[in-house]
C-alpha cells in the first residue's frame, strides 16, 4: 500500500494521525495554520520533510481561510485548533471584516503560529521562508489570487519532496551490499515525508534495485516511532524488519548483526553536525566502535548553514508525560523526576556519509557542505 | 520504608510481586522448589542475588514439603507452579510413599527445576551449589533433620547477602563525590538482593554518609525495572532520582549532567568481563567516550571463576511479548519480527572498577580478580 502521509482533499489538508498507528489509520482534516500548527506540536504528523510540507499548507490554508473571510476552523473530526494551547488567540476571534489589512495580519499570525508549532526541524522554517517569499512575490495581487498561488506552491514542495527522497534513495541504494543488515532509528520514513521517506527511501529504493535488505528498527522510546511506524511501514513493503528496543543496538552490534546504519535528521549545521531523534547519538557511537559506516539521509532542506555547529541547533524538550509511559498505560514510580529530550547530537566526526539528492558527501565537513550549495 | 524483598512467613517464602510494581505492592506466596522456580522464571522476584536467596528457600522448602509428604503445593494466591510451563511433571505427582529414596530423588528433582528457571544469574548456581554442599553433609540425618538444616543455611545466606551489600555499599560511596549526579540502569537495588541493594545500596551508603548525591534512572525496556523499581526506591529512600528513557543517556552524558555510572551484574567472567541487563555495555561505551567512570557493584558470589570470557557466558533472550509493549498495552506492528537478549556483556576494559565486599579492584583483570578468591 503507497503511505500518503499528507494529501490535499475537498480543499483541505488531510494528514495520517500517526498518534494511533498502527492500532488505528485514520486521516485528520485541517483547514487553518493554527489547526495544522496544533497537529504538527501534538504529533499527528511528525519527521523533519513532513512538517516542512505541512507547514507550507498551514500557509495556503491560512490564506485560503482568510481570502473568504471564515472563521478559524476545527477539523472536522474535532481536531484542529486546541484552545488550550493555542498560542494565537488572535486567530480565535472573528475577523474584523476582509481587506488586505486584515489580510496581511492575518497571514503573520498565520506565519508566527507555524512557526512556534516545533523548535528542532529546520525544514519547518525552511518551507515558511519558501512560502514567505511567494506571498511577498504577489503582494500586488487580490487575497484570492495569492491563496491560490501559495497552495500551487504547496502542492509543488510536497511533489519536490517526493522526486527529493527517490533520488536520495538512488544515491543512498549504492552503499548497502546486498543482504545488508541495515539498522535505523525513529522513523524517517514515508511516514515523516510526503512519501517514499529519507531513511526508508534508501532502503526502499535498495529493494527496488534488487538487493535482498534486512531492516532492525530501534523501537525509539517515547514516543515509540520505530515499533509503531517504521515497523509498520516495511511490513507493508514486506521488507524484512526486526525490532528492538533501544538498549538492543550496542549487543547486536557487537554480535556481528548490523552491516550498516542509515537514519534521518531533522537539522544539519554548516560543519556536519546532525540533529536527529534522542537516541541516534548513542547509536552513531557504538556505530564507529564497531566499524559500522553510519549514514544520515539528508535533503539539502535539512541543511541549515546559518547555524555552525551541533551546540546551536535548539533541542526541543517535551512533556514529561511521554515517559511516565505510553497512552493510558503508566508504569512510571510517582514522583520520580523525568527528563524528555526529544533529539541529541551527533558530532559529524562519527559520520560517515551525508546523503543528500545531489549524492553522498563522505565525512561531512564545512567545506564539503558549501560544495553543495554552491 | 524497609524493603523486605524476600521473607520467611508461616513456613513458607513470601516474595513482592515485582511485576506489579510500582503500580500494587503484593507478596506472593512460595512452598515448593517448583513454584520458586516459576516466580524466578516468570520474574515475581529478579535480581541476580534475589535470584539465588530465592533459589536457596526454593531448596529448602522442597524438603520440608517432601519430609512432610506434601504434594506440591501452589501459593495461597494461586501462584506458584504453573503447570503448562512445569518443566517437572514428576512434582505434580502425589510421591510414592516416604523414605529417604523418595527424599533423595525429591530433591535432585527440585535442584534441576530450580536451576533451569534462569540461565544468566550465576548466583542461582551458586546458591544451589551452596545448598547441595549442606545437603551432602547431613545425608545421614532424617529428611525431617535435613530440611531444618537446610533452612537454617537459606535464612544464613538472606543474611548474608544484606551484609555483603552494605559491605560494597561502603566501598563504593567512597568513589562518588559528594553532588554526584550518577546514571544507573536496570535495578540492582533492594528488589533485586535480599535488601540494600548492590548499585543503589552504594547509593544508600553514600547517602548514609552523608554525602547529597542524584540517581539518573534508565527506563530499561522492555521489563521497565529502572522506570519501575529503581525510581520507586529512590523515591521510597527520598534520594533525588531523575527518570529517562535508555536512549537519553548518551545526551545526558555529552551535555555533561552524568559524573560517574554504577550497575550491578548477573555474572563476571574470570577476566572481569560483566554480564548485566540489555543496555548495559551501550552506557560503558558512552561512559568511555565521555571519560566518565563506570563501576559494577559485584558480590563475589557474582564472579564465575569458570568461565573464562564474557564470550562463554549464556546469554537469555526472552519472550518476544515482552517486546511488543507492556503488560496489556501493546504498540508494536503486527508482522513484525522481534529480538529480545536479556542480557548483553560489557569487557572489563570498559570497566573502572568492580566493587565487591572485600573492596573495589581497578581496571579488573584475571589477576586481580584471582587475589579476590586468593
Amino acid at each position: 500500500m503507497k503511505v500518503e502521509t499528507l494529501r490535499w482533499f475537498n480543499n483541505r489538508l488531510e494528514m495520517i494521525d500517526q498518534r494511533i498507528l498502527p492500532a488505528a489509520f485514520e486521516y485528520l482534516s485541517y483547514d487553518s495554520a493554527a489547526s495544522v500548527a496544533e497537529g504538527i506540536r501534538s504529533m499527528v504528523v511528525r519527521g523533519a520533510p513532513a512538517i516542512g510540507v505541512a507547514a507550507a499548507y498551514g500557509v495556503a490554508l491560512e490564506a485560503l481561510r482568510l481570502s473568504q473571510h471564515l472563521p478559524p476552523g476545527r477539523g472536522k473530526d474535532g481536531m484542529g485548533v486546541d484552545f488550550e494551547n493555542d498560542s494565537t488567540p488572535s486567530l480565535t476571534l472573528p475577523l474584523q471584516g476582509g481587506g488586505d489589512v486584515d489580510f496581511k495580519e492575518g497571514m503573520e499570525e498565520g506565519f508566527k503560529v507555524l512557526a512556534a508549532s516545533r523548535p528542532t526541524a529546520v525544514n519547518l522554517f525552511w518551507a515558511l521562508q519558501r512560502m514567505r517569499k511567494v506571498w511577498e512575490s504577489v503582494a500586488a495581487q487580490s487575497p484570492q489570487q495569492t491563496a491560490q498561488r501559495l497552495l500551487a506552491e504547496a502542492h509543488e514542495i510536497l511533489a519536490e519532496d517526493i522526486r527529493i527522497n527517490k533520488a536520495m534513495g538512488a544515491h543512498g541504494a549504492a552503499l548497502l551490499k546486498d543482504g545488508a543488515r541495515v539498522l535505523t532509528h525513529c522513523n524517517a520514513g514515508a511516514l515523516a515525508t510526503a512519501g517514499w521517506g529519507t531513511a526508508l527511501g534508501v532502503f526502499r529504493s535498495a529493494v527496488e534495485a534488487g538487493k535482498k535488505i534486512s531492516v532492525i528498527a530501534d523501537e525509539t522510546r517515547p514516543f515509540l516511532q520505530g515499533a509503531r511506524l517504521t515497523a509498520w511501514e516495511m511490513v507493508q513493503e514486506n521488507i524484512p524488519v526486526t525490532l528492538i528496543t533501544d538498549n538492543m543496538a550496542g549487543h547486536l552490534m557487537a554480535q556481528g548483526e548490523v552491516d550498516a546504519v542509515v537514519v534521518g535528521t531533522d537539522r544539519v549545521a554548516a560543519n556536519g553536525d546532525v540533529a536527529n531523534k534522542i537516541g541516534t547519538y548513542m547509536v552513531a557511537v557504538l556505530a564507529r566502535r564497531h566499524n559500522i559506516p553510519f549514514y544520515v539521509a539528508c535533503p539539502l532542506s535539512t541543511i541549515d548553514l546559518s547555524i555552525a555547529t551541533g551546540k546551536d541547533i535548539p533541542i526541543e524538550e517535551r512533556s514529561v508525560e511521554e515517559v511516565k509511559g505510553f497512552r493510558d498505560c503508566h508504569w512510571a514510580a510517582e514522583g520520580v523526576k523525568i527528563r524528555n529530550p526529544a533529539f541529541d547530537v551527533t558530532p559529524a566526526e562519527l559520520v560517515t556519509g551525508l546523503i543528500t539528492e545531489k549524492g553522498v558527501i563522505l565525512q561531512p565537513d564545512a567545506q564539503g557542505i558549501r560544495k553543495l550549495f554552491g
